[in-house]
């Protein structure tokens, strides 16, 4: 496996690959790999001959106040797990190589897709999310680019962005993986203690008991988040950010359920602030 | 030559070029070719193995009370004129083929660059054409894109949101052309009358006696750019809509010259709002 720090070095080894008619998968990671970035970088692996994993916490997607600073890095695990998953070369750029003068140039994704949820609790974040891949996407210029469902709204602006950007690449989207209790993985689940850990299974908890809700014909949504909301507050230790549902195409909140739709919801939980979600098709 | 009208169709026709490992060339307008973009068509054939041409007019570009209903339009003629000038494709797209929803996601670039002379008399401008270059960018995956340099603050826009978004391509910037009078070549002169056409000499003879005071060891903005308005002001038909002289890089205006510098001027003449500049080297 090929390791790259450099944008031109990056280049250098794609456009080898590329002269080659091979196929490349870009799979973009702030690093800290766990299982859910692993089946990305799997399936990325299955579907294209020479697979690129990008290692890089941006600080244009922190707000002030976010965990930019204590946001877990682990190069060296993350270069073995990248390798032993099937990646052919790690993209880990220092913040200086991305960014070698005060960014000025940004993708602005505009309307619900972020101005809901993670958009409203989070300003700022989606568009350094956008600019930084936007980057990446012209660094690497993969055929596709891998990533999770669990950061719902991220792939639905990415997937805006590269559409009316008209971006020649395909996003794909891959199915949330979960530890034993539910928890949907994430790097930030190493914030948490043992027994945080435990309690932190509420959140996927609340979302199974909302999809049997609506499976037994409840559309309207207050009454969907008041389930969630019941089941979250359950637990002592969980700080409600978020609980909504939003049709899944626009990320606009409903009243009732009339399309393909979002619930999604983003919980506190010690010094961790998680996020998952689940679709509900009606 | 050949015609595209649809992205598919120029993505088509591209991916075959480059699969032979040719060079590609990219002229962005909106049409009404004159022999300004002419030079940009026999510059880029002369770098590049293919040449594309687009021709769109971009509304998202153009104000409100802006003229993108009357700006001309003559397909025909401009097909002509492509093919002599050495182009090998002309992509002409409709305005639903470019933005078939409407339009969500900006390149955004920030700062004085946009903030000063038409970013300041025409607001959202280039936002409109930092992302409609960006469109047609990755529709057409140039290896070079041509801008003329009347345009200068368009050109050190896209120079940005190119060089800041890591695009892979090389934005080259040409030289002025002129008709004799000195007015500078833009497809809004066909808004003049004959006898308006001669006044709008005045623009570039403004510029060449700011030049001259400059070369006499002027460096005092305000100077310079009073003998520009004098000068202007001798043309009872010209409205200046302003008058401004900024670093090169920056876009910044300065009280004295002391790096390389642009004298940039929009007037109005008649119907047309006209631009034109100069470069004052210290």
């Amino acid at each position: 496996m090929k390791k790259a720090e450099t944008k031109s070095e990056i280049r250098r080894i794609v456009s080898s690959v590329k002269a080659d008619g091979k196929s490349v998968g870009l799979v973009p990671t702030m690093g800290a790999l766990h299982e859910g970035h692993l089946s990305l970088i799997e399936r990325a692996s299955s579907d294209c001959d020479f697979v690129v994993v990008s290692v890089f916490v941006n600080p244009t997607q922190f707000g002030p106040n976010e965990d930019l600073e204590s946001y877990p890095r682990n190069l060296s695990e993350d270069l073995k797990r990248s390798e032993k998953a099937g990646a052919d070369a790690v993209f880990a750029p220092s913040a200086g190589q991305m960014y070698p003068e005060p960014q000025k140039v940004w993708v602005d994704v505009e309307g619900p897709l972020t101005e809901t949820l993670c958009g409203a609790a989070r300003p700022g974040h989606f568009r350094g999310v956008a600019t930084v891949c936007t980057k990446l996407f012209n660094i690497v210029q993969p055929d596709r680019a891998y990533f999770g469902q669990k950061d719902a709204q991220q792939l639905a602006v990415i997937r805006a962005a590269a559409a009316q950007l008209d971006m020649p690449l395909e996003i794909i989207g891959c199915p949330i993986v979960r530890e034993e209790s539910g928890l949907a993985m994430s790097s930030r689940n190493d914030y948490l203690s043992e027994d945080q850990r435990k309690q932190a299974g509420v959140l996927y908890k609340s979302l199974m008991l909302c999809r049997e809700l609506f499976n037994s014909g409840q559309r309207d949504t207050s009454r969907l988040k008041s389930k969630i909301r019941e089941t979250i507050q359950s637990c002592p230790s969980a700080e409600i950010d978020y609980i909504e549902i939003v049709r899944k195409d626009t990320f606009q909140p409903e009243e009732n359920i009339s399309a393909e739709s979002l619930a999604a919801i983003a919980v506190r939980i010690g010094p961790a602030r998680l996020i998952d979600n689940i679709t509900l098709k009606p």
